[in-house]
């Protein structure tokens, strides 16, 4: 690209824009958004950017829906004044989750997020970690996807992980754990959870494989309110597991999941800095940044240098 | 139209949404709205709606931004749901000032949204009162507008108008009150606002016409905080106005709106029920329903009647 | 942009093209026009404008559809040509009058004709004072919208303005004089109109505000036939106005416009060169020309500089 | 179709339109045209026409480009009216022989006049003898595609064909006098013509085949200034030709061509109304009406019936 | 619908098309395609499909790009000939396995493939057993998904299922297999396999669960050349299954699977005819039908009945 | 453009690409095509595209319609991978005699050619020889059109082409012939070809001109499987023909095309190698190479020069 670069940040997550921006060694734009008091968000963009490559950065964080309409608007706005390229970067998607039609005359909202984007005016995206890596086809313009798991599993490394065990909460997640039960060269089991009609909740039948007298280690791609993952814990105690903690790359944590992670008998939640803490705290929280690869990503798409080589 | 008319109720205004149907003599459809909390919104439509002609009602109300996602995921769920034609029916506009570009790299929101809900799905729109008449060229799908001013204006007729005088809080505003003007046969005047600094706020300077000894009616298309409405009505009775009272479209009264009106000098507020008053209460308020002109323009676009007769 | 700046000019308006071009001292690109005895046009671009940024100027001047025709042909062969960028430079926007549904069953065609603009081709849009500001959200590409009421102040202040009032010959109008009058710092009245059936015309009833031995200035955007600007005139002379001038930004000047200004109490019109006079003469005329500000526009979009700035 | 059929005329050939009407049995639609003094225009629908089948009858004659631009206002006025479908009705197609780009940077205009149909709004077109059978392919909405060499075949077969000959004008043109040949069971002859330098004109050099003795019959889609016609049918006489006479669809007869007919060694015209003789007179017309061709593939498209069963 | 209800067929599976025309007691539409020796292919529809609901089946099967771009042919055939609806039904849909971006650089072809749909003209899809359910998130128009688990689990619940178990050959098919499982109420095992360098393939390296003396059901959603399935199956009797067989929806059956079938310890393969045998046969085959489900599917489409209720 | 030129090469002509690129002097960029056992593809981009300018030659040979989707899933894989500009240079395009609509519901499938190749992401093509100049306007994105008739024209003319003359085999032809004709300044003549029946085969009727005692040329842009030229030259040779030559673009030669070839009257073949001859073989056949007019024009396009310029 011949255009400047330039980053933006939304009001989700400033910290993870200052520090993406002091690797990248440039000020984050100046910007401001204004909220009147019936609620319309005004977005001016106080730099010019005519020809810029501009980045966004926006995440999924409460309140969510608003930050998304601010996000599109901001593009609309980098739009009309003429930035060459405008890239949302998005550490984590907006109702990823909602990647299917499992229940009749809902939408894949996260097919129309896509929609809304392009027509808002984004040309590309930069996210992490998407519930399922069929998400990028949702998508007509590039996106670049980069993972935490190696990360994470840097991170795990560190420290003795022999007589550890993988697990995955729900047959469903046991894709993720295989990926990294390959990097830590760790065996791995899988919770079965069934649920006979429609009318109750899943729930722990058994455990595919063994975690007796191990330290299990659940993995997933992101922590809500935490209540399945407090579940699994316990039954993993149960079926004999000698500790358990929680290695997952987006902390959500809403409604009262600090409380229970507390109360529960998780020992560590390790997770990535995806989405702000925004207050809450707990000893057993360990963090890991991500600012740097999305730093190194942003570096490497305005340059035109591959994504992929990041990964080796 | 074949289908069978349908209508859906968002959860901004179910009331208003109720009385419509009522007027149809429908049910209103059975959708419900799931909020995980993690703030997303799963919209389902819980009945058969192939081939139907469905009506969504979702006025713009706080909160205003999840109001927006809302729709627009509903709008894509009836769309994948294999709905025949989906009119998004918006008492209220949401960004609806938000209309030029009056300050640099800003975005025309207003704009925006038409495109998001074309995005979306929607294949018609029927709304009230934009702020401008152009903003109805945002969109590229058909738009019923439909229009207060005769509904107040006959309502306001009901009284003994002699020795009124209508009044325009500002010279953007003097097109609107020449519209009530010819109806009313009522003489006008203009509040002339300066403001020679870019650092200051617009500020009363003038009066252009005369109030003297004059029952005032301020007229506009919406009230957000009031302030401005406030100001004129002190400003009027300055100039010698014998009482002041208001009347427009759109009641978004946020912030201390309520708390302001009833200390001010304005003697009544006439309004109409686009935006529901979420518990706002006040002695000077008089609302009249819109319902019955929208459940006649739904009945007309459903059976392909003239909308414009509806006015004669 | 990479690409060198290059001008074409439509048949439209050659004159000011060729000022545009002499300011940024460029040359205009080669093409021509042949119109075949069918009524059939062809144009030829005659040199090589692969990658190039390139800049058309038409303004709307009879004949306004065959101009604007030859317009979208000429976008047209230029994108196929493999042009970089094209930017349609419009000083007088057609049909910029139709941008409202002011009676059923009739077209937006301002809107349309953004529409067709895009579908031929243009990215961009360089324009001087649309008849509303909201037409700016007409566009989906990015449009520069430049302002004459600055240019056309400037040039009222040279004269000795004490004793002078604006006027708005119409309550929808007033907006626009409000401009004019907080650059000016001068009083303003307004001609209330009315029209109490739909088979009169509107006429002028009162004047709002007060001209009694003041010199009229009477603003607006444009004049067509002239024949409301010459009614307000006369209106104001009967209301006590001691002189009467009228500023505008576009001359239309159409049917006898030139006879009736010239027989009229009006003293003089000051206007800009965005519409050719094409052979139209008048010593009342005084003529400001935007071929500068045009210049500095494009240089600044081909340069990727700030537009907003020009006007500071 | 469910919605009623309905004909609006546009200015062009409102003579034709009649005709078409009346073998239909129904009225034109109404709708006004208003053409202001600054030639914009504004096209009024004066009928309701929610959900209703529009064929809107305009086809390319002078003024061409006003009555393609009245065309596409019309068809964006019809769509805004929320009409069920829209047919654009063009018995002669626009800058249909704008077909390919055998010049260096110019555009495919007809190509961009199928994109603008669509762009405001029109679902099908209907049209008759395309400059080339590829033009359909220019068009992403279904086109039915009418001929007339049947109509003029027939009539031709009246007389007394032996001792003809076919002749094509060009070797460009063998293509159309092959389908005639076919028909008519005649043999054909070409006029090669030859143009060794850029500069020079297209000369009649030889001819292939033999027309001594023989009454030749040229054959081609359309005559403009009928230019090259005189020239082929002088060279036919100087070939040793009996008598010549001309077929041919669409009679656009521009600039001079009458008295150039008159004048000439032609002995007779025969064409179709396609196009509006505007008080163009000769003793040598021989006019074939298109009207019901036109009216039955009409009741067929709106009937779903087949149109390619109209030619068997 | 309004249109009559017509089902065409392409080339690849007529077998199916005909059980489910019969089911549906309408005759097959008359198309025919002539393959040139160039390898172009024609499509013509041999019928009047003016205002038809179409329904063209045709599934991916050798040759699989030849029957893709027929597809797309012969959609964009009934386009132009004015079909109202056209829905592709693609019992096995192409490239269906293409649904990520699991290495750099590649094209997310199932999300290609409907974008192709939809350019052709396709408005619906109906379809079975997607991939990954989020496959569905690449239509924008709408699409059924059926599914086959339902009728393979009521085909295996026939026989004593007493002493079986459920087997995924991989951590990733682990979703699938828990939705068997809960519908037969069986428990489950799944198959570890690992891959610690790029350069080799993975391999079963761990039993998760156990088999020991039970009946392994190997479930998949298909079966390509049968490399994985029979290595799976051996792993399984390895650790001890008393039997395996293996159920699954789409049987490619690619390459030299059958004879591997035969020769391998996997005593019955259960899957459906979504895919032609094209003359594959085996004594373990056992092949249920889905053309019934796909009959349903297609009559509720028709007459706009709920999908969902068929599953009920 | 900035971005490096890479050019790639698909499967259907490795030979042409690599001629291609050794007359550019860059390396055929690094990619690979995998074949899947179930004909699925999957191509991988081996080296960094983004911000390039890339080149994709894939030309239609047998597989044609694999080869199609071949080089959709390249062209979507570069876009996703981020390339700056991609063009298709498809030397012979697919479907390209699928022009028109000359039989009831087929489809023009060369436009939706066009179509397909923009949904997948092309930005530009560059092509040869269409079957009718129309074609060009199928596409919206820019179409570089080279010919080959200049090139063949200047091999033929090395010789003595006294007492030669041009013939068309068909009237269809005869616009190609008349360009051949201009440039060779040699006389022509068509063969009348007849068919009174649907159900009969056209035959060749009479010869239009005169070709006794000479050389003739039967020129063409394409020969499939060559079935109509053999007859041409045959009923030439019954005319008096002294002896019969063939020069044409493309050479398909499908089916029994050689072995036709050599067992006929044609004493030679003179043809260019936009097609591979897949071990085809004749002693009749010159092949004249367009590789080094690709190359130009590939220099060209990536410069930003003219391409009309190339042919002067």
């Amino acid at each position: 690209m011949n255009g400047s670069l330039k980053i933006f940040s939304g009001r989700s997550h400033p910290h993870l824009a200052q520090k993406i921006a002091r690797i990248l060694d440039i000020p984050v734009g100046k910007s401001h958004v204004t909220r009147f008091s019936n609620e319309n968000l005004m977005v001016q963009i106080d730099e010019n950017v005519r020809g810029a490559d501009v980045f966004v950065i926006q995440t999924s964080a409460p309140p969510v829906n608003e930050g998304l309409v601010e996000l599109l608007i901001t593009i609309d706005a980098l739009r009309h004044a003429s930035a060459e390229r405008i890239t949302a970067v998005m550490p984590y998607f907006p109702y990823v989750r909602s990647d299917k039609k499992d229940k009749p005359r809902i939408s894949i909202t996260a097919r129309l997020m896509a929609d809304l984007l392009q027509t808002a005016g984004a040309d590309r995206v930069l996210t992490m970690d998407l519930h399922a890596p069929q998400i990028q086809g949702f998508f007509r313009v590039p996106v670049d996807h980069l993972q935490a798991i190696p990360i994470i599993a840097d991170y795990l490394q560190r420290r003795d992980l022999s007589n550890h065990v993988l697990v995955a909460g729900d047959a469903s997640e046991a894709k993720d754990v295989g990926r990294y039960a390959n990097r830590l060269r760790l065996p791995m089991a899988i919770i079965d959870k069934r649920r006979y009609d429609d009318s109750e909740q899943a729930k722990a039948a058994h455990l595919i494989g063994d975690v007796r007298g191990k330290h299990a280690i659940i993995v997933d791609d992101e922590v809500a309110t935490g209540g399945t993952l407090m579940e699994a814990a316990a039954f993993l105690k149960e079926q004999g597991a000698e500790s358990v903690i929680a290695a997952f790359t987006h902390a959500v944590l809403s409604g009262t999941a600090v409380e229970r992670v507390d109360a529960s008998v998780i020992e560590q939640l390790v997770f990535t800095d995806t989405i702000p803490l925004q207050g809450k705290e707990s000893k057993k929280f360990e963090v890991i940044s991500v600012a740097e690869v999305f730093a190194k990503a942003i570096r490497r798409i305005h340059k035109g240098d591959s994504i992929s080589d990041l990964f080796h």
